[in-house]
């Protein structure tokens, strides 16, 4: 029987992957800060970028990046097979396969993250403006989205983490105060 | 064996709803027509409220408007139970079955509606920002999030049917002509 | 300013609703177990239940579970407004809001709960078979379907946790172990 | 400016890749069939075919599909990256993009079409069984889902059309019937 691939093979590989495109996590932090800092006044890059980390550890990210990146790299080699290649090339507005594969995978992080991701879709900011624009012979449809996934999900990860250091030192009124009160 | 709900029936009460709640056709028509129209030169306001009155003749947007009003005018009752009843009313930026009924209602029309959605999330124009607005005693929590789905999916049904004139129409070099020319 | 609801609060809260209604976690963990032993030869059914519990801290979660059951409740009473009503009260085929927010809750364990989800919809054991047969004068319209839902995430859940362990303990051949071979 | 892919040669390109791989709309109709007979007595095996060919109109559809075959075609010739490559060609158990690309595309029919696909995902019937078994050097991770996607659409789509039948020929008492009655 054929064995499974490592976990730490998955994140290693990706890792490497995303590096290669030109992507770090701290530019996915940066994303993620500037979309939550509005929210949460206390809020710091490193935290962010520890949120990123963490999301990264997941094997549906892990999955999503590499099929992504593949198809990315692909379509620049121009070895698609055609409809496909002009499809990924182009970016067709119409294409959908790099959102759902994206927002897939950042599901699992509550309407925060799917909103987040909406959101980042319309308003490209940092690396993910950065790849959408840098495009002289590369293909960055895949890549985009994922990113955009990525910082959506680390932020949909913060939103609730904040919420429950509030909780822990009192930041805020809890119900059993505000009745005792 | 007990009657099953006729589909006329669902749509004149989810229709007699929204109106009740304050929401017209053409109030969601204005949201499309703002968030298509730089897409689209062509694109009349007309065109974008017939596209609203497609999407409504869907069974699923009918039930899921029929389910988040139902839950708004229940909490402006005060007739959930606790702390249901807290978590609506307040609107709580983490509770997420606002949205999730939203989106699952709006997935049909494509990856297009899904971006517009978390856009509309967070962008609140037109209508949706008068919902989020106008809240003296008023409960839109569920109302807001159903209004840009419906938006949404009017939204990426256009960006389909568009598509689709292009070809027909020839404002745009088809594969074929290009390969000829 | 309004006081947020606290996670022990709605926790407490989602866990009386489910008794009250006549699921408790290990009728939970049951269905996990049996969905989960054909692939996982040593799981026992503590660690369902464990898994079970771990998947109800999620707010997500305990969210849906509120509103779910509260309209299964307020159905009973015939305290929804019609055709809301009838559409519930007889769990009309086509309706589709109960899966929407409870696949919406389970969306965070991947793609193994989706399908588990899809499969309990049409398999229903267990617990799920007992809401779903034992309906005198009772509506459990959403909650069979929110079952499903925290089954199918403590399944997935469970195995993404044991292919760790195989890592960990060595059970499978690692990549470099094969490599080394 | 580069042209866009026109409909007519999307759909001629994935029925072509469909027929290659060894599906035909005949194969998938029979998936529909075996799903939907139990619940609709009149169905028939024609109808069942005019679904799928109206559900693989849809672009989200043609899309998922060529990006999927696509990817299946690369593994087999062994031209993916390392650990992509065995992700796929081993159809990993916890690899999901297979299932969220094929569920993506499917979504857009309802919560019909959700719970059908994670069915069909379990129990393997006609085609998609013959897909899983017929392994030969030949890799179906994508494919055997997005078969079932297809087929879990048209599902849906026929679950609507008899319900508006019903309507239409009174098969049903209708609410206005019943209550006049």
């Amino acid at each position: 029987m054929m064995s499974k691939v490592h976990t730490d093979e998955l994140e290693k590989a990706m890792l490497q992957k995303l590096a290669k495109r030109g992507v770090c996590i701290r530019d996915i932090g940066k994303v993620v800060y500037e979309t939550q800092a509005p929210y949460n006044p206390g809020l710091s890059l490193l935290k962010c970028e520890e949120s990123v980390s963490a999301v990264l550890k997941k094997r549906e990210i892990q999955h999503a990046v590499l099929v992504g990146i593949e198809l990315d790299e692909l379509a620049e080699k121009r070895l698609l097979s055609e409809p496909l290649q002009k499809l990924v090339e182009t970016d067709d507005p119409l294409f959908g396969c790099d959102e759902t594969l994206a927002l897939g995978a950042a599901m699992g992080y509550g309407s925060v993250s799917v909103t987040t991701f909406g959101f980042l879709d319309k308003h490209k900011i940092g690396i993910i403006k950065e790849l959408d624009t840098n495009s002289e012979g590369r293909v960055h449809t895949f890549l985009d989205d994922l990113v955009a996934s990525i910082a959506s999900a680390a932020a949909g990860r913060i939103a609730h983490l904040m919420r429950d250091e509030e909780q822990e030192f009192g930041d805020m009124p809890t119900i059993a105060k505000e009745k005792i009160g």
